[in-house]
């Protein structure tokens, strides 16, 4: 494992949760003429568009737990990795918290009570959805996510349009779910935040983990299978790029 | 006929009809910070653009019966594989109302009848529009968008753009005919959704079948015609790349 | 001067101007979820980026005789097909103006007298700016649209991306103009519109042939200036390629 | 130092300034259907991606001091062109205020003190926020900026692509932080407007310059150190491409 890949990746995460999140802190609900859901769900694609093609050929840019897993799963990433591409992940995630946290204080009124971009379901959730929605939401957005990372790296896909595909792709997983548990998608996003936004965030954290890793897994076995790349492999075909999501 | 390639039908019309659907009904009229109808027409086009650089390699990524019959109007697509397509695309899109009708029914006071991003005419478009303006705007919006994904996927327009330009393209459709009725340009995804909104949807259904496969029809021919490709494939000059839309 | 080219600006400018003003008239204003000025910038620029990749490769796209004026000033278009390039792109926006206006009939209440979508100074401009306002603003405003379109089809500029530079340089033209004079940087999109609107906008039409024509040619020959093309051509290095805007 | 790199940058930063800040000025709070933060993040951003591709290839398209220092401490851009560059930037954006005065003077009721798209901290933060905040904020932002400049322009990201990622990083840029500090990470843009706000911007334009040129260094060299590329030039490796960005 490169130190550097690692480095990449917290830097990486520490941006998308900084800006995706930040943009809702901050933004979203300025009077008058607030971003609203639209510009946040431009935000976290935003993130990913600009980190892959800064660091797409250094770590491959997951950025999320649940791409890494997603990938091991599909067959494009190794399974020795994942723990320390995670690891990385979270830190870069909290860090992005903790500087937040210190911006959004810098204004009079702030209240992280408020929900400070956590994800949640019941109560919590924006749009006060249930927990089998959230679950299933959650479950359906980062499997099609994963997806659509299979399929836009793969090596018969046009060439260096993946992180367009895969940025634009996490902006439209938020313009759907943004309503129903904040969308989450991404374990290392939803921990960053939910470590200052307080004790019901935490509480409901294990769904932001759990939903996100089965769906990824879920995801990059289908199309896997679809691809035929399942076969290809076990029968020596030369395998696809990891890299450039 | 292929059946990973009706799989990936299914899934991209699963895709853009869970998404463009889904953002309209749990996303656009959210209090305060709503996604509106910007973020709808942008939820409907990047469904397109995410799908046509996962899956545009397996099956050419149509997603909608009128793109297959315009591209078969145009000269693009066998005729002998239509049906197969059509199939796939409509059960993808079930499925999708399916899973949206679970996530939506989650949260409290939820009503399928308020609509449910059904398309409709009358006093059922959200802009009460009436049947020839419904059926003028259908036709003329599915025509131009066949023309562009024929004029982008030509050999001579610049390759790896063309899912961004038609994906833009099923944007700018929505950003202009929304009001008239919901938009549809495809009758799969207005099939999948008014199976779930109640009877005037199904009521209503026809026209979201008649007038997209015409403009769709028109469209490939006028696109057929301009860049005098009919003309190259009866001197037998090498037929343009059906894929990659 | 070829047939198909001018049948492709038509129909090009048919689009940039039914869809651009389209978007305007059926949904910038619609009651909570409208799509406002950004949605209206939005599908400007959309219209002229699906456009230059469906037919740049067959006419150039140029659907605006202030492109077409900018070009030959800017040494990369011939003079003598101006006449013809012109003629279809009025044509296509008339074209586009009526059936718009059939549509926008289908809904109760239509008022044409409230502007639809044409270019106006004083008390129709839209946030009643002056004479000298408006004037300024589309001459720089064009200037620099034609320097975007000189420098992104420069050979040296990258392959392909033109389009977007393009088309999202059109979004951002009307991102700040629309207020002042709704925008027209483009005297076809203004006589379509204006036809149709009523005696005012004919009576102020002038300016939007002046200013836009003035200032097409002005940022034409400044990036001429600037890309050294000027000194190239004199000494007979070979020109840039004409196409792909 | 070219004469036509100096005006290359200047007329994009004007282009920057007037069209960024004019979007701000003119049309963010347009009654009803204003662009609001959403669209002046997009029009900040749009200006440095139309002018990436239309004049990238002539002088890099710094069209900012913070990246002018950030690329010179990433060892990318030699320091003896340094303050000819800021020096035509600087001039591009004053030049931009002032035509911007003047389109913004032909309505009615224009007041440039009601911020003129200034930068400000505490009273003259459009959300109230402390000097801390807007320091932290900036230095953070101009860092990730240059942060993504130099990833996506490195020799192994894909070619052509690195307009659209740092184009649209300054649009993320500003839909995380307007509510700060109105978002400079660019001072010669801050100074073209400061100069027509009157006072308070001029007495608090030094943290506009202060902390984007810290932030921007402090980037550069962090990509520099974890891109190896810093070894790279020690070893006498062939250093990466300058232009593009």
């Amino acid at each position: 494992m490169n130190s550097r890949k690692c480095a990449a990746e917290a830097i990486g995460t520490f941006w998308l949760t900084f800006a995706g999140c930040g943009s809702a802190v901050l933004a979203a609900a300025f009077p008058q003429v607030g971003i609203g859901l639209l510009g946040v769900s431009l935000a976290f694609g935003l993130s990913v568009v600009t980190m892959a093609y800064a660091i797409g050929h250094i770590s491959g840019c997951h950025l999320n737990p649940a791409v890494t897993v997603g990938l091991t799963a599909g067959g494009r990433f190794p399974a020795a990795d994942v723990v320390s591409y995670i690891a990385a992940q979270v830190i870069g995630a909290i860090v992005a918290g903790a500087v937040l946290y210190v911006i959004a204080s810098g204004a009079p009124g702030f209240d992280p009570g408020k929900g400070f971009a956590a994800n949640g379901y019941g109560v919590h959730s924006p749009g006060q959805y249930g927990l089998l929605a959230g679950l299933l939401v959650e479950v359906v957005m980062t499997g099609m996510f994963l997806f659509i990372i299979m399929g836009s790296t793969h090596g018969k896909a046009p060439a260096g349009f993946a992180p367009l595909a895969i940025g634009l792709g996490l902006t439209l997983v938020h313009l759907v779910s943004i309503p129903v548990t904040n969308t989450s998608v991404n374990p290392a996003r939803s921990t960053g935040v939910a470590l200052f936004a307080g004790g019901w965030a935490l509480g409901q954290l294990w769904l932001f983990w759990i939903a996100p890793l089965l769906g990824g897994a879920a995801g990059g076995v289908l199309y896997r299978w679809l691809s035929g790349e399942q076969e290809a492999m076990v029968t020596g075909t030369k395998p696809e790029r990891v890299e450039a999501a």
